[in-house]
């Protein structure tokens, strides 16, 4: 008798949640297809990179200062910095270093971060725990499965209630990711996401600030600890994603059940990732290949621009029209400053959306020559923009899908020199080739913890 | 000029949680009446009793097991027990113990547990940063009273659609308790409020497993964690509250924002927090005042009952019309179990309502003679017990407030008798009497954190 999801009692039962935990436990790696196998080693060197990046932003300063009061032991790494601490400490410092910029990767679907909280759990794991490349990677992997299903099946409701869904829904990957780590089995797997579903919070209100990334870290960190108490017999409900009471009903007034357990180990949620090529909202992304591109080829010089016109999707407009913006994170999402800094600059990268860069009284002013044409027939990834000179010549530049969307994804060798510059922007002395040449071959690594090593400011002494 | 809270802009800049923060920055122990330091150490009193005897549980032996893998140092007591762990674990697992058997008490407007969170927060704070009993009370009042007030604000809905409301509620009260403890000033509450409300987490669906102790530790830890990042300048949004994207509006789809601020210091929350004198649903307790006084004046057999109506609001019949019971925990919403139990052994303690006490058969026989009769004119507090013999005699018992409601409190002797019954429960060996003579004392104590090491099962050595 074939068990029907919608049915109330199957539901009650927790078909769904069992469904994801029996996949997690008996999916092995020659289950993955090879496709979702690279696409784990790229997420994890976009991880890498953004986690340099933001080892010693302010945020994480403040973070580690209190953590570091509680740490039981020095076990674990933190990326990019000269401290160690202790497992569970590691896992949330790391998922914040990892996601304090935005700069870390995007599930197209649901607009999760996926890898920060789930790389994390398993990376402090694997500093204690010994395990292969391979086996952390289809960790991974399993972890990000369960993330995005529960994104999806509570998007678009959930985040636009107001919740931080990448905190709601990491807390879930991470929990399910160390499970598998740890070899429990279906019932143990079942509790790892009760203790995990007790733990989802995080709001959309504290972007911007320091708070968001407390939740960030607590998906990591939490979803860890789920896993460990369930391998300790800690056990929770038998339906925690969609009972009458579980996630699911709390996160949105309309779940999507069949979101969670469909093409199971046939679609996978992995390959919806994308990595951002810039630290700014992926509706700017066209817009600033547009800008570097007519940069590379200027017949011009700013002084020159009477104006720019900016031809995209409605909501190009709605998220970044944004003149005079005062802090560096404001303009991540200010398209003024975008075509500014990069008509000027030529780049596009943290130091270019900095407090700094924002101060520059040059880009300020040609804020004012900006002008948005909505056209709802352009898909988001795609934009136009127009100079246009003094002299009245119109120079038109399109792009039909933006570097780093799911069309045109970042070639390996632009991730390898995102980490290469994320390194350097983070000031940590990390040897990034070392790290890279690591990840690309991470599959074959007899120690998962090696890699930790490599990103330790102290260098592997 | 008044800025009204309902205006869209006075939100959007955190008016009422600034009110918030200047109240609890401001308040004095001058400021408190009489009756709510008195219920404040009424309280304590009862959160003692109520860890005392969960400390043992095997929720707590699997917790402890697991969390103590990761303390930092020892600085801490655990109640009821013997190993020692920091500040963070301790607030953890101090408010697992009180909570676990839901036996602590309740804020009526909200079915809040109140202390569990603050208290334990605060106790562990004042192991390493000294302060006296008066400045402990007055961080515990304050504590509740943000907490009970942010329950008021997303009450009834919040509970109703799945959220466990002393968990999602109970990190804000810690925070504010905390954040009193130490003397941060207005803006630093306002950025605790904000830590804790990337915290708030906790599910009705993992009510009766051990998930459930999960999130009421993490009230208690993070609540004490968002404290002590604000303090090293770790900052938050201004409006975490009743921002556009903040808790009260994620929480429930009708926000109360007079709750949060109207009276304030003048209507005290405290002042509506009960005590359980059973371990069980609170509509059953009028039913068993009833049924220890028929089995006072005894003049009958359980043999000679030929049956037992009782009558009541129709709450009580939805709430606990359950026979055939086969957990402890289940017996607690039983009234088939409660009369049985009570008419056939004259308590109702948590022996009577254990694994144990349901495997009894003779009480399961009995469970058939139960007849509910409802009357929805009957207040809730209130029910009758009618005895029928089978000679034909009837024997009714009418209790219009049942002990421990708002109308007919537990006196203090009452209290203290719970605690030193609890404390025999959790076998600890803890001096209760000596316990007991130091809280009712406790606005004059010089170092709070003595009653702490009364509490640990080594004593005072």
């Amino acid at each position: 008798m074939q068990a029907d999801p919608f049915d109330a009692n199957a539901l009650r039962n927790g078909v769904l949640t069992r469904k994801l935990a029996r996949f997690v436990a008996d999916t092995q790696w020659r289950d993955l297809p090879a496709a979702v196998r690279n696409e784990a080693k790229r997420s994890l060197v976009n991880y890498f990179a953004v986690a340099l990046a933001g080892a010693h932003d302010p945020t994480l300063d403040k973070a580690v200062a209190v953590y570091e009061r509680f740490r039981a032991d020095e076990n674990a790494t933190l990326i990019g910095r000269n401290e160690r601490t202790d497992m569970l400490n590691a896992a949330a410092l790391n998922a914040m270093s990892a996601n304090v910029y935005d700069f870390d990767d995007t599930h197209i679907p649901t607009i999760i971060h996926p890898t920060a909280p789930v790389a994390a759990a398993l990376f402090a794991l694997a500093e204690s725990h010994a395990m292969s490349g391979e086996e952390l990677l289809l960790a991974f992997v399993l972890g990000v499965e369960v993330e995005c299903r529960v994104g999806n099946a509570v998007s678009p409701e959930h985040y636009q209630r107001g919740w931080h869904i990448t905190s709601t829904c990491g807390v879930f990957g991470a929990a399910a990711a160390v499970a598998k780590a740890r070899g429990l089995d279906e019932d143990a797997i079942v509790w790892a996401l009760g203790n995990a579903s007790v733990q989802t919070g995080g709001l959309v209100e504290t972007l911007g600030t320091m708070s968001k990334s407390i939740s960030v870290g607590n998906a990591a960190r939490n979803g860890l600890l789920s896993a460990l108490l369930a391998e300790e017999g800690f056990s929770g409900p038998q339906a925690p994603l969609e009972g009458e009471r579980g996630f699911l009903r709390v996160a949105t007034s309309k779940p999507d059940w069949h979101a969670l357990t469909q093409d199971l180990g046939h679609e996978w949620e992995l390959l919806k990732n994308t990595y951002k090529p810039y630290p700014c909202g992926v509706v700017l992304n066209p817009v600033i290949d547009a800008c570097l591109d007519l940069r590379r080829d200027a017949r011009w010089s700013l002084d020159d621009i009477e104006q720019v016109e900016l031809t995209g999707h409605p909501l190009l407009r709605e998220r970044t029209d944004r003149p005079g913006v005062r802090t560096g994170r404001e303009s991540q999402v200010s398209a003024q400053h975008a075509v500014a800094v990069v008509l000027s600059r030529g780049k596009a990268g943290l130091e270019e959306f900095s407090d700094a860069a924002v101060a520059d009284p040059s880009l300020r002013a040609f804020a004012s020559r900006l002008r948005f044409i909505d056209d709802a027939s352009w898909p988001v990834e795609s934009a136009q923009v127009t100079i246009v000179l003094r002299s009245g010549e119109r120079i038109p530049h399109r792009v039909h899908a933006a570097r780093g969307s799911l069309a045109a994804p970042l070639a390996n060798v632009e991730l390898a020199e995102k980490l290469k510059q994320l390194a350097a922007y983070g000031r940590s002395g990390v040897d990034a080739q070392a790290l890279i040449d690591r990840l690309w071959k991470f599959d074959t690594e007899h120690d998962a913890a090696a890699v930790m090593r490599i990103a330790s400011a102290r260098g592997s002494d």
